[in-house]
């Protein structure tokens, strides 16, 4: 019995499961992968590389299942004619990330796509719902990759109060199993948004040994700050900041990002030969908090299935061993 | 249909809910309050005043519902004997936080009372399990107070699956509602312990301003760090730093850590005389990331029963109308 919500009703998707759109991660196989198994697979427009978009956006054209596509909302300004071939696949969904979506809002909305915004805070919050939001990710800080400070067990109940009834909101942060997805109903939240669980997956566009490196990891391995941005000569504006595993590179710099910037051109240059080279105790492994709940890298659409499954027992109080109603 | 969990048969009580000991604000009354309401109430030993301990103590002697008192593990070891005080009482636990709690468990365990400790990673669950914890109290960053840095969403499903049913784990940080407790029982933990939602009640042994800000916070504006423990001389181990509400000597110092430290004598004065005169423009208000979701100021009993019949709607399935497992 699926968990229905009107995050479910409104995607018309099965599962209350979104797929992250984790930049250059999230191509169109994992997308497929996702929506296929009854999720939402949303693509990783990221920062938007034209050929990319188009070879991937493509490929997502003829989809049967629904699915959207996701930009970093202050990158797409800079390039406003990718969200033409965005809506040219003809996605359910765009889903803006970090910055104001209000520029964007009407030829999405006219296209007859939904407006995802994620939003880290209350003030993004009636941003994203003034823009004509119709649905809010709630994003903490756990969550791997850009975001701010607020925690998702602090953040979610204060968007869903927010938002009372008019979007659904969908939490994102520190989430992997059916255990969370079930705690964030309790929340109130319609659904879950996952980067990193799905980072671990056959699907994903990324590197094996970053793969090998997030079912490695430990809770509390990963850490929240501009080291590989600065490294990257990667500017983001506040308040985000990025989160990965720590690693040899974060070890050395951490609390030294001053020196850093300092020294930039030297950094810069032996950080992208580490890129280059797959070297990921330099090169950063976007990943969040919820790494330690990650152990395998199976299949995208057996996660989709393990964490409905565990959500639904849960929610149904079959497999919830510590509780009874008595 | 009161929710039953392995807390509520280890500690003989009604509700999953537990009281934080919060130093010298939960004194006997609250405690009284929260225990009789079918919670567990337990006494904010703290940092150990022999006089404040032996009073309240012994006015929670005579008690016919089951309660605890609870100490700063660090701090009780510089006079062991307030143990015997709190013994003394017949607690149904004594609580241990921040530091080893090895030295006291023999005493306490042959006292017949249960031991509850608090941890904040992996190492201290394992350093307490070792000791003999009875419970453990998952605290997340959110926490007021003193607390580490791993939010709760990461470290209660972390430490349930390492405690792996040897003791039942309690949440702590970032709850003061329904919600949070069925969220919490969705992630494994057997109940919660709520500080600053208690804060809030009648009966702490708080200034009403205090109580007054709480109510008027807004999520999002605690903050976690060293400037109210430095600006009164109260230096705590690593990693444990304090959350208060943002006030304006908060917003003075932040950032600048080290030139307070410089000026210590004089900052020291100053705030010594805003505690005394009770100016929580400078005096800190202790209070966690749940102030959002804290309004009023009711009887603690009241929370008790609020947030249990909201939890048991919750867990039921009758109150969440956005979940439907059709």
């Amino acid at each position: 019995m699926p968990i229905g919500t009107p995050l479910t009703t409104l995607l018309e998707i099965t599962h209350p499961i979104l797929l992250a759109p984790m930049d250059v991660v999230a191509g169109s196989r994992l997308v497929t992968a996702v929506s296929g198994a009854g999720g939402f697979g949303i693509l990783g427009g990221g920062y938007g590389e034209r050929e990319w978009l188009e070879r991937e956006s493509a490929k997502l054209a003829g989809l049967s299942a629904p699915f959207g596509i996701g930009f970093i909302t202050w990158s797409l300004a800079s390039q406003p004619g990718l969200l033409d071939i965005a809506l040219a696949a003809k996605p359910s969904a765009i889903m803006l990330s970090f910055g104001d979506p209000a520029p964007f809002a009407r030829k999405i909305k006219s296209a007859g796509a939904r407006l995802i915004c994620q939003v880290q805070d209350e003030a993004m919050a009636r941003q994203a719902l003034g823009a004509g939001a119709d649905i809010l990710i709630a994003q903490g800080t756990e969550a791997g990759g850009h975001g701010a400070s607020r925690t998702t067990i602090d953040l979610v109940p204060a968007i869903v109060d927010l938002a009372a009834g008019r979007a659904p909101v969908v939490a994102a942060g520190g989430l992997a199993d059916g255990r969370g997805l079930a705690a964030m109903m309790m929340l109130g939240a319609s659904g879950v948004l996952l980067g990193t669980r799905f980072y671990a997956s056959q699907e994903a566009d990324g590197a094996q040994d970053a793969k090998r490196r997030i079912c490695a990891a430990n809770s509390g391995s990963t850490v929240r700050g501009i080291i590989f941005d600065l490294s990257r000569n990667n500017v983001w504006p506040a308040p985000f900041t990025g989160r990965c595993l720590v690693n040899d590179h974060a070890r050395r710099w951490i609390g030294r990002e001053v020196e850093l910037m300092q020294n930039v051109a030297v950094v810069a240059e032996e950080y992208a030969a580490a890129k280059a080279t797959g070297n990921f105790d330099v090169a950063a492994v976007i990943a969040g908090e919820a790494v330690g709940l990650i152990h395998d890298i199976p299949p995208a659409a057996e996660i989709v299935e393990r964490i409905a499954s565990e959500a639904e027992q849960l929610l149904a109080g079959r497999r919830n061993s510590t509780v009874s109603l008595a």
